[in-house]
């Protein structure tokens, strides 16, 4: 593919928009970008992250080596299917969501053969929306993970895998769409659905704020979500969500006897367990 | 009570020690050591935060103006009756307890007339356990909170207030016990509860560790966590706590009811609701 590789980001959110500067930051300077907000675009071109941005990109993406979609979870199939006579010859597409079974087949089945889709998961982000909030140190030394299809082409693995580690990206792994879909459930879901829960069972009026110490603080943080986002997240993923839930509900249980039961040696235990675990991570 | 106030810290670990550290940076030099460990006294001193550390402390306990207690729950009731004919004459005691109502009538009805004990919960701390883990940095802009008694007198209260700004606290705050151990139940023990349920709940054998992000390290972070410490705070405010998670359980349900019947709307509002509430903290 070379050096003049053409970069197309598609939504320049905060994660597209962190994308961009990583990017520039490892070099590449054919990046263009595509948002339907024209202040986004003047940001991002400001920022010197992108060569030139586009309302419209039918005419960017016909001309894409590589085609990032930044977009919400529900956007990536209408964007194949409203691109699908678009693409350039060979373009390879990535993509950044959070979830995986949702939409891989689906998109697969209308994908062109001459394009290779590589669906990838960069587990950093923060809880704001938007370009103003963009940052590539949030890649830096995070993880990076490509659920590998029957289609994908050796060549365009490894061309995304390359691209995440010059991003910053410390752990590139390969797996399976549906132990992705568990596993991020368990690590990354699971605990947005507890920190929303936590600051939601607080009792309206009360002045918290001066009772909290770094713990609520750390736990909370999260509880600051786009809405948008996390319930496609969520119910894209409901099964393994689910799941989590009830697995964590056993635990919770545990600890609820023993508090009941006034066991502290049981209690003593499950704090034993969570701390050789929480060291060995 | 003048600029020549002798502070003497008992138990000298990560929060014992951080009151020496800061102590110091605040320019108290009478400030001495009990510890029941030898190499503790030996660092603490090498480190230049005590002016002398003692493992039988009667007789320097005999010339304290004020003593700090860092020690476990269930040590301050006795560490009192065992000194109790020992005190100075208007000495002014003052403990680091995260709960209060299980020990603060014991303590009153056995306490001499002539010796204040201001009952303090400085909201700051680490997971790791010794005084090689301390740092006056935690205290930096944290909440500090003193559950009153009938028993206090002003100065008393007004002394323990300026240490506690002098040692780097942003807020200081005067509550009854009983509402501390209700806030302290839902902001310092139900988060904790949930991190550890949360990492036992981990399905043995998996990589977890491949798959995480900012997200699961910051929930777990205190589920690395000194079992001692914390069986007896979950068990010395066991209704409270228990009333917490049952709160807890009641929102999380409301997120499974949400995916169980695909109501995006309704997940919705829940993020919404959580979003504004991180935002105000």
């Amino acid at each position: 593919m070379g050096d003049i590789m053409r970069i197309v980001i598609v939504g320049l959110g905060v994660i597209g928009g962190s994308y961009a500067m990583a990017l520039k930051e490892a070099g590449y300077n054919e990046v263009y970008g595509i948002d339907k907000n024209i202040d986004t675009l003047n940001k991002a071109k400001a920022l010197g992250i992108i060569k030139e941005g586009y309302e419209d990109g039918k005419e960017i993406v016909s001309e894409a080596d590589l085609i990032v979609l930044a977009v919400y979870p529900d956007l990536v199939k209408s964007f194949i299917s409203n691109n699908k006579e678009n693409f350039k010859d060979n373009a390879i597409i990535t993509d950044v969501t959070g979830i995986k079974q949702l939409f891989i087949n689906e998109v697969l089945d209308i994908l062109p053969d001459n394009i290779d889709f590589v669906f990838a998961h960069p587990m950093a982000g923060r809880e704001k929306k938007g370009i103003d909030y963009a940052t590539n140190t949030v890649f830096k030394d995070a993880n990076f993970l490509i659920t590998v299809t029957d289609k994908n082409k050796i060549e365009s693995l490894e061309l995304i895998e390359e691209l995440a580690y010059k991003m910053g990206f410390k752990h590139v792994k390969r797996i399976c769409p549906k132990y992705h879909d568990e596993m991020i459930a368990f690590t990354s879901q699971l605990p947005h659905a507890l920190a929303v829960a936590l600051i939601n069972s607080d009792i309206e009026g009360r002045n918290t704020g001066e009772f909290i110490g770094d713990s609520y603080r750390d736990l909370t943080r999260i509880a600051n979500i786009n809405e948008t986002l996390w319930s496609q997240l969520f119910l894209g993923n409901k099964e393994n969500l689910l799941q989590a839930i009830y697995n964590f509900e056993e635990e919770l249980d545990k600890i609820k006897s023993c508090l009941e039961n006034e066991d502290k040696e049981a209690l003593r235990e499950l704090f034993i367990k969570s701390s050789v675990r929480r060291e060995k991570l």
